[in-house]
């Protein structure tokens, strides 16, 4: 089953800092209740940007989210590890961290504590050399990854690879080398995959559009989570559709059901 | 380049048999000039339904298509041996023949046509012990077709394979199997690969949401062609997002040319 993990808890959207800053809980836990609804299976939290006090904020968040949502788990997500480990300690049940790459340093502060929480983790498939530019080079990555968890006692079953989704509008061809990476480790381990979808899109108009589109591309190959608005018409008309193609909506009653109240359309 | 083959003119529509009932020159004229306009690179023509004398009907097609687009090369679709002849007879340039499967008999008939007239060649993936289940049974018949079509003295590059697109409303595993077959057969060989799209959604609502996320998926596994309506505008979107994600379209131009005229839906 595909993991839609909510962003919509994210500082670096105004809303969200507005409501961190004056600590308005109402707020926040509507866009928990509302991407739980949408049928999100995870919600990322992140406090990062635009916050005082992200640590406070992480523990805040992750307190009300999971008791607005009955304890969904949550996608603590930062690039400070301080803040990820307070998001641990307040997190009920398997929290994912989001996220490390392979560079030596911050990953070495943060897979202790993954394994202490017995969290997931998603690495991204970045090492000292950069970033990566073809499938090849992912699928290395995703491998070494996969060595790397395992040498910190993390099961592999924890590990969610992000191969790195980047803009088409200065990397015309690198949509392409994702989804072959995607293809190639899906068939050559059970690693799994997760993605920040809308990278692909940055810089250009209509990006719910090329999202949506890259998203069902992304299914076909084999993704099996990705960071995404769960509210979104096209992301959830991609979604159930994909379902019914790829076997995951039985006789299509979801497909069915939904043209009934109306249709699907991008 | 993907190939866009256009499916309209084609007699299983009424309104395409009473054309070629009352010889409507105009209206046939029309839809061709249609897809064309639409970016068709092929016309598939097909007047073996509800017509009375086929052989007589497709020379007579051939013949006003091509001259209403400027010789846009056709496929001559037909399950009768001689109305592919006559086709083939009246056509200028190089044609497609649609289609042949792998059993004996009527392959012994047309693939000595394919060769006297230097055509291109679409072979069903269907051989005596009928249709095929899996990706795998899928990839060893298209490399049946690559003999085959050799022996003949015929060209690979002048072969499609058509991996069989079944209905999920039946069969909800088969959209699966047929991305899985063209991944593998794009990935293990340069057989050139085409299907008709529409057979996706049969006995389905809303059958153009599905045909188009499907060919989304389709594109990024690395399908060469398809039988499809260039008219329906689902269909268009997917082509140009896709064009714009996998790297056909230049700096995304088109793509924002779209926009910038009232944007893409599905």
């Amino acid at each position: 089953m595909f993991i839609k993990i909510g962003e919509r808890i994210n500082s670096s959207r105004r809303a969200i800092a507005r409501a961190l800053e004056s600590k308005d809980e109402a707020f926040i836990r509507r866009e928990a209740a509302l991407q739980k609804k949408a049928g999100a299976h995870m919600l990322d939290v992140n406090c990062a940007f635009n916050t005082k006090d992200e640590i406070k904020d992480m523990e805040w968040l992750v307190g009300i989210v999971q008791k607005e949502t009955g304890g969904l788990p949550l996608s603590i997500d930062s690039p400070n590890p301080e803040a990820i480990e307070a998001g641990l300690r307040a997190h009920k049940g398997k929290a994912l961290v989001n996220s490390i790459t392979l560079e030596k340093g911050r990953r070495d502060a943060i897979l202790p504590l993954v394994k202490k929480y017995k969290a997931g983790i998603i690495v991204l498939t970045i090492d000292e050399k950069g970033m990566p530019e073809t499938a090849e080079e992912r699928t290395d990555l995703a491998k070494k990854a996969l060595d790397l968890v395992k040498n910190y006692g993390i099961p592999g079953a924890d590990l969610y690879v992000d191969p790195l989704v980047r803009p088409i509008s200065s990397e015309p061809k690198q949509a392409l080398e994702v989804i072959k990476a995607v293809k190639s480790i899906k068939s050559s381990s059970d690693i799994k995959l997760t993605c920040g979808l809308s990278n692909i899109s940055f810089g250009l108009p209509d990006r719910s559009m090329l999202n949506a589109v890259f998203l069902a591309m992304m299914l076909a190959a084999g993704l099996d989570a990705a960071i995404l608005d769960p509210l979104n018409k096209k992301i959830d008309a991609i979604l159930k559709t994909s379902a019914a193609l790829l076997g995951d909506d039985e006789f299509c009653m979801e497909y069915i059901k939904s043209y009934r109240e109306g249709g699907l359309s991008l």
